[in-house]
């Protein structure tokens, strides 16, 4: 299939992600306020893609993120060691008491009918002081890297970590690296980030620079002021509305070649029904819908973006 | 013994502490880095003396303090139920992503000649946004409270958190009620709110408005600036050092009366010896000392105030 | 709707319960022969319904009943006060070896094809020894009650128990308290307290003071002895069976005023579909069916009745 | 050595021990009233050294005791045949409710300072219903019994179960078994049992059928009515006072050949210094001291007991 | 039903089964490659069927098999004793390197679409070096035998573990005691084991002694190399094609009397729909369909095979 | 201090390893045979020196040995990773049976009184297949290597690993990299692998290519045949013995420019006195004493040998 843009063959690194790593408290089916014993998982939207293309299909990945000189900094840093992550660290020293942190991200896993609750203490967060100019590009793109990817959350962070991702794909594009980006509305991130208006500012600048856009159609609602198709759906597994919004998309967007979007019914917080369609450069993919056990459904949009960008990086 | 002070014999709240409740994370003795699940503990240096009292000698206590409606507050809420002290929450909201928080220390436990490594995450602590007028004192201590305790960690947290301390001690002799304070000192906190030269001024404003200071020399030397004896010890249970700058402390601060600290040789992190001295108004005591197999050093010197206190209100 | 009595608007309490306190052990989905490691979770019908009340709905709510000054009473005491129940205890010494005892109920969790299952050791219970006189309970309902709560599990114990419940209720409606009972028929507890036989009798008595009685087709037919329909029922589902007995009810018990029950279809120990259904004052009322992934069933029934009460404490 | 009496060389079982299995519920260091999980172990005094000389040490013993059909008595013979004890049961129903029960022993194992802390659900025991008659005695030492145990629990459990024990002794030595008895003094036990005047008729009618007896001085004064001595020991470890008890002991019966302890000084919970002490047939043995790490001290004087035991066995 | 043998009515065993006993490293839902924490737990796909029939049907069985003395040995054979099983050990001494060893599989649960992983290291294996001559079948079986079991895993361990078969096969069948064999086929073993070929020269030869036999038309096909049916089933749970081929099978071995399978058909790892059928001398029994919430599956057809086996004995 | 050879002040990495990688299947406290959960880490003596340096040292090193394609391997490698040990692997394919297979180790922790136990299937493990050429030393060491590490343990798999020491050695000597054995004596090990004669002759050929000796005095003796003294030490942390010892060492191996150990007095196994001694160039250092609680003893030695390596290499 003609993707609209040429994806280099070879490279040092298979994928580049800019993103915020994030430690995750998680009391499991739980909730909080009855839980007194918690796994620690190292998380983050960016990272995961990096994470899961090295992890599970054996790419050459690397994060470019921020990284705090403490002991959470410290096990952070082993588990990306571990899923062979390369890491690209603008270092912080943290003061012992209010940080800079490496943020935190509080989420049990839900059951039954009780979904799960996600909620943080980005506070003071060191990912969010990441600015132009903390990342020598040129010199990391120039090695041979085949793709870039960055998404929304990172975006919402501060007024720098948008301009970072500006910056980033420019000099990716500079140097022929392919551009993805998951818009990954979060309401909660962007109310205290400036709201709904600024989300649509922010990521409507940086979506100009993109190849490859991941986001149903709510995100392209809330994330870019899309409008919403005329007409219901039949199911959440009808890629008809999400297919009707893309000619908006394009006509905006002409650098957007490719648009993809996970397609859910929730019957259950551990039952989902899951499917996923792409547009690409003018053609409809429709995967068949898979009937899904879900043990944990947190980072499950992450592992779409990530099984995507590998299909492509494979051909 | 005559303590200079007295008691009130009755009340329907024996203590009152002022004070910040954090969510401790607890990996035991598994170093940070290494660990991936962890215990949380509801702590805070003044909240545990009110905790002690209730749930190991059955007073009433309270708590007066800042509690944020989110699933981490009311995870602490049930705790502080469960330990049988009555709340008196200033509540905050939560805005999903940066706070106001319930603060976080991270502390493991230590082993052998491993000590325990303490960390915070205080940014946007609900508590520091503590100040005065925010609890109705003339009510609290109008229905009958016999004591009221707080300490330097609290005082630290911001100005209006120290400002408050002092409204509540007047307020709380105003009514009677005897206030002691435990000075607590931390260099992490200290660092980040001033340094020792506002920490003295903070501190030293406050004692002045106290009948009982618990600390030892350290605390004294770091907390008012008093100067540390001319002579080395014999050993760390030798009260000498104590004893000999309790003078300084009484001239400058004729208001206290008692002046207790523990004495600890700490010959592992899992085997200490403890005694303890005070100095009563003019007299002192000396504790017996005990060879303890320690599981967990964090919160002992809490653990120590609580017994100390309690004995004096038990006569 | 007119309910056909008239709930206080306001008081001290929202509900006080009467019923047993006692210790789970919970094997979870490991059968008891096969385990070795266990969970306590404390719990007691009527209790589960004061408990659910102060910590779901937030409401303020008793327990009135019996507790051993011995560890496991402590225990017991402590999940009491962190689900925030106010404890209304009369006390018993443990003798070290024989009791009085908090009672035990064994419950595993079952899984798929094998159900829970459950069994006591109720042998020298301290709550059997609940008789007539040993509450006050002109001065608990002279506060200012909203709801007394009751049910068949308390009643079975002993003589005396069901004595003291009539007792409470005869209080309750001195007071203007709206009393409800949960018919929680148990054939175990009932085959060593004398039989059906003796659970009529002594369940009738009881039932002439209900205004809001909870049960099934089948606790009506055992608990109260009225006829079951003639007709089978099309499914668990329906609800037909269940208000096709009210007639009878109302016509032996016109106090009365709502009979109210769940209605279950139990696929697997996993998997439920949950209805429900509530006779009030002459009208239908019929929930939706919800299907319910199920972790432990262990108390289903008494969260019905706790959500049943809420919605008619909250209009 | 000449022991006063002669071993069996063989027979088809090493040792038949006589006593209630039970099953612990055990929090580990967490007291009792802060803790949400427990393992349970099998116990019982008299067991454990049937255990013991089988999981340890290779021979073949046997347990003569009450089992109750219901699931917590499947989870204790598990254990037995795990621990290559055979099972010799009278069986009882349980009736779902109140027993009969395999009884609970509560105990945690302490920490540091803080002791184990032990107390039981023994209510309608079924073990204590056992009673003379119950077993066929002729036809299990017939078929080659070398050794008979019991201890001061499981006489102290009932009139019955004390009547027992004599029958079965009569039985042994009719049949050459030796008989061993472990004093095992348990002041909560004795205390809902009659008290210390029954203790000293029931021990002292048993007593007069014994051959090895195992108990301190403590246990000599208490169940047997023996004084103590006249001057103080140097320390627990010092057998002096032991030993000049042992002539009153020969002297009231002449039937026992050999008395033995441990000789323990607890520094804390988890350090204990340990030996041990034997009047053999007129020779004093005194085992060497030995500093022990200690995990868990329940059931340390079975442990004894049976290494003891083994050693005469093996000669 | 007449069978076409005649199973002894009574006997001091009701089966012996003849095969390996291995321990399981079971990582739970986790996969290995993630897990850091394991339960061991003790298999065997011939002992499973005597575990099962002693643990859940109380019957008396035997497991003849190697043991080898080393600590997973004693774990082991510890198990064996729990379970009930009455064990018949040829004796190893272990090496303290490189055994020989009690074999190890690795085998997590799977979960949702992840079915579970199952892989070896059964090198150096205690098992396989068992011989003919080995056991004393003619004991064994003297003394009142009722059904012998053995399957394909044993046979496949190594050239004498299959002549050991037949060998116990004949014994026992001189001493009337029926004879079953579950094919088990299983292509990692059979394929480092003389590949397919071999398999069908050696199972051919030890069914020619075999009165029931246990497999699927995929073991009837791999193991005996019997065609498979022309035409397609509309279900795994159709059975159909199982009956089709039975023809072959007993004009083949006319010794054969039962042929039995499970019929499965599973839609995620955790729910199977199951059913069975068998054909028993010439008629045709087919189970009803059972919707099964599966936690872990390994093992689940010995367990249909203990559950048959049982029916015959029962009557 | 002159060592005697000259470390390269830098490289791209500081040290080379190679060994085996093992998986230890760890009980804790619980003795293998009554364990039924077990946690597995990634070990090796030779592999833990440059996990130890890179982990917590902060060099770069790696390890060169064999790896596995199946989950085990998988695990292993996702660890090695996560220590920053950067892999040098020759890869073996699984058969899903009998291996090759990445070595058991066993090993439970011990506790008091009662020492670890360890022991092994190392049956037709991948890393005994590793031998001379498997290994492209001239790259390896071309890219700026300043140490090589090896030991006893790697050098007794087979005889083909003790040749690809050897060339190893010759190979770094080419590239002026300084090189360290660690005796390791193990006598389980070589008992199966030719017993201590072959030792001898093995472990000598090797030291012959040795810098920097690790090893006391029973490793000198047992893995070299030197004669231990004809004095007896006053206690193990005396180090008399082993220096006079080193004069034999020097005097057969004059390449040997340093020889370490340490001297441990193992109180309990929870309790050992620490010390260490080396001979360097002809001087003599030795360490002060240190108390250590001891968690876990298992891979103490690979501690030491690291720390003594780190402070070399870093002056």
């Amino acid at each position: 299939m003609n993707l609209g843009f040429t994806i280099p063959k070879s490279g040092t690194l298979d994928l580049v992600s800019l993103g915020a790593l994030i430690h995750r408290i998680d009391p499991g089916i739980i909730p909080f306020r009855k839980a007194t014993n918690f796994a620690i998982h190292v998380s983050g939207g960016e990272y995961n893609v990096a994470a899961n293309l090295a992890d599970c299909f054996g790419l050459r990945t690397a994060i470019a993120t921020a990284m705090v000189n403490y002991p959470i900094g410290d096990l952070i840093a082993e588990r990306v060691r571990a899923m062979g992550v390369k890491p690209i660290y603008r270092r912080f020293e943290h003061d012992g008491t209010r940080g800079p942190n490496m943020a935190t991200v509080y989420s049990d896993q839900g059951f039954g009918v009780r979904a799960p609750v996600v909620f943080y203490n980005r506070s003071n967060e060191a990912a969010a002081m990441l600015k132009p100019g903390d990342f020598d590009w040129d010199t990391i793109f120039g090695k041979g890297v085949r793709w870039f990817h960055c998404g929304g959350i990172f975006a919402s962070l501060s007024e720098t970590t948008s301009e970072l991702v500006i910056e980033a794909m420019r000099a990716a594009h500079k140097a022929g690296v392919i551009c993805s980006f998951d818009l990954n509305y979060r309401e909660k991130l962007w109310k205290t980030a400036g709201g709904s208006d600024r989300a649509r500012q922010v990521l409507g600048a940086i979506v100009e620079n993109v190849d490859v856009l991941v986001g149903n159609e709510e995100d392209l609602q809330k994330s870019l002021g899309f409008q919403g198709p005329e007409i219901a759906a039949s199911s959440k597994l009808d890629p008809g509305i999400f297919l009707g919004m893309i000619q908006q998309v394009v006509e905006r967007y002409p650098n957007i070649k490719i648009v993809a979007t996970t397609l859910r019914e929730v019957h259950t917080t551990n039952h989902h029904s899951w499917s996923a369609v792409a547009w690409v450069n003018g053609h409809h993919v429709h995967a068949p819908t898979c009937e899904l056990t879900v043990l944990d459904r947190v980072g499950g949009g992450d592992g779409f973006a990530s099984g995507f960008i590998y299909s492509l990086l494979n051909g």
